[in-house]
């Protein structure tokens, strides 16, 4: 098998403001951030020649965002090629995962990735579009919840290896200061460990602050292959390993021997893109990552599961401030998930407009030192499919 | 831009069988097609590096069919990366696309790709989920359905070129008649023209028997790359071209110039196979197409727009015999959508498999002479979406 290493390169990126977009549909924000694209890029809509878009659920239940033509549509971009990919949570890094395998592949010299959400106007909990589709959901119809399934990870952690409300606290306080200083974030505002402990309990121990909010928000990515990239930029970034693994069902989540805190999916995917990447010691030689923390206590288990640290460690990971914007390993300089919001589809995408930005030194208040090889990390359903993607210079 | 020409192998196919399946479920149609495709390649389940699924409603509205979970867990094929494609009625062939440059860029070895659609256990037109799903669809909610859309090509194509019931009807029984030795199509009898003319009335001219069947099935093939595929066959089937357009939105299907004739996301389509596989001219260098006949007029349109014939010879192409099995460009061997069915997703696949064991020369009665290059065609939506694929030996 030969590596996707250095054949790819990322030479535009673009991303929509992200929050509470009502102001903006969905098309909009494709718009929005395909357009800071091209721009980042010097290229004209002209220039694509594919695309693809990663989306979950454009409007619960329904038909958009079935094809290539929700794309297509909105930024009239036609008579290209361009894939629809789906695979829950996970779906914005599959989608530049395809784009570069093609561009790679020799089939296209420029390629578009773009991962859009519009959530806050989907319909809410109790019209019949949702129970619908409740009643459908492999947790949802088991009387399990996400935040139900991540508060069992949690009281599984602690009851292994001991958990302070604080150090799960900790990881929130961490993604809103570096929201705070992220002009696009949807939340930039700092908090203190107690507002975190005082906030509403929503499935024991997790708490209101805990969880990453509905969003709205697209990003998008221009890629090429690596001989090309000079034509546009000096400081294009490159695609150094692109892992994904499907490795757990909804079936394995419910056999009553799962422990909650392995997810396999991610330990496999980022395995994948540390061998194509030639990384040894990811605690060494990754400069930061941006990490799928669904919840609090997702990005401590992420810690420990991408190899950042040994099992049982991520609380000391979190409490010795490692992660931190001035610590050794910065995760979620944007303020990931949490701070900077989670639309579904378009997540993956910005993670890589934050790992390319920063890799650039473009990043201001948030830069992180160092930026030399980026990780990202995104993480569909409970785990059932997990994307890894390395940048690097 | 470099060519994928003879970069990648088919090396084993399978298909379920297709029909009204209440016996079997969407899962069950995917280890069926899946383990014939194993199989046939003569390999195991462990050798497969990545999967990508093809699949648009596995049931409307709900959640399965989401991530690449939907094709893990019943093959409980665990731990590599698996991507759901969703391109309208084109998700076959885009699966296969996409899996194709992956193996093409040199990520993986060995992969899998399936389409699968379960449709006859389907919640009906009359219930919420439907309704809802109705509602939103960018067709329907204009008070437009698919067969209306095609029944207006039809009278646009009468007012333009002149279109006999007897020639329309010649499309069906050409499919029936095909669809008659194959042992694995839904309808498996032959009808005579004037069964067609009497059949029900749907949209006029079209009538029942004009139609593709509401159908549940399942198709697999597995892919390597050129010089590894003579380790598993010595008579593997090389991809030659491989194009997708997304020419036309929703928006543009509704603009009252459009003349319901022209599906310039086909043309483009072949145009890129065509470009790829070196085809200069498709009505002497094609041996045979699989072709989506959602309608029999379609599959007249088809015949224009993929080159085989000029604009308004269409008719002529059906009256003259030249798309028989006896014929000099024969179309939809199979049995076509029409007579063999069309499971959405799984389409693109199944044409990939009928062309596969049509290069092979494994079709028995309904082989084709001379099988040396060998079209597939996969229309999505009102042509939003076309994937064009060549194979030959």
């Amino acid at each position: 098998m030969m590596s996707i290493k250095d054949k790819v390169a990322v030479i535009g990126v673009g991303c929509s403001r992200f929050g509470e977009n009502f102001d903006l549909s969905y098309e909009d924000m494709i718009v929005e951030a395909t357009y800071e694209a091209y721009q980042d890029a010097g290229i004209d809509p002209k220039d694509i020649q594919a695309a693809w878009l990663g989306t979950v659920n454009p409007e619960v239940g329904s038909c958009s965002g079935k094809s290539g033509g929700s794309l297509a549509d909105p930024l009239r971009l036609f008579d290209i090629p361009i894939t629809r990919v789906e695979n829950y949570c996970a779906s914005g890094l599959d989608a530049f995962r395809n784009g570069c395998m093609a561009v790679a592949s020799g089939m296209y010299d420029i390629a578009l990735v773009v991962g859009a959400e519009k959530m806050r106007d989907s319909p809410p909990n109790d019209t019949l579009v949702a129970s619908v589709w409740h009643h459908s959901h492999p947790l949802l119809n088991k009387g399990m919840s996400y935040i139900g399934f991540f508060g069992m990870s949690a009281n599984k952690y602690r009851e292994k290896y001991g958990l302070s409300d604080e150090s799960l606290a900790r990881v929130a306080v961490k993604s809103h200061h570096n929201g705070a200083l992220n002009p696009r974030a949807f939340f930039q505002r700092e908090i203190d460990v107690k507002t975190v402990t005082d906030s509403p309990m929503m499935a024991y121990p997790l708490r209101l602050l805990h969880c990453a909010p509905v969003t709205d928000g697209a990003a998008a990515a221009i890629i090429t292959r690596k001989d090309l990239a000079k034509n546009f930029r000096n400081d294009s970034v490159l695609v150094k390993g692109l892992g994904l693994s499907v490795s757990t069902g909804f079936n394995i989540n419910f056999n009553p021997d799962y422990d909650f805190l392995t997810f396999r999916s991610t330990q496999i995917a980022a395995r994948q893109a540390y061998e194509q990447a030639g990384v040894k010691d990811p605690r060494k030689e990754i400069s930061f990552a941006e990490v799928h923390d669904c919840f609090s206590i997702t990005e401590i288990l992420n810690y420990e599961n991408l190899g950042f640290c040994q099992p049982g460690e991520g609380t000391r990971f979190i409490d010795e401030g490692v992660s931190t914007l001035e610590g050794d390993l910065p995760v979620n300089p944007s303020g990931g998930l949490k701070s900077f919001g989670h639309p579904i589809g378009a997540t993956g995408v910005r993670m890589i407009y934050e790992i390319t930005k920063q890799l650039q030194g473009k990043c201001g208040p948030r830069q992180v030192k160092n930026a030399k090889l980026g990780l990202a990390h995104n993480l569909g359903g409970t785990g059932i499919a997990v994307g890894v993607t390395i940048l690097g210079n």
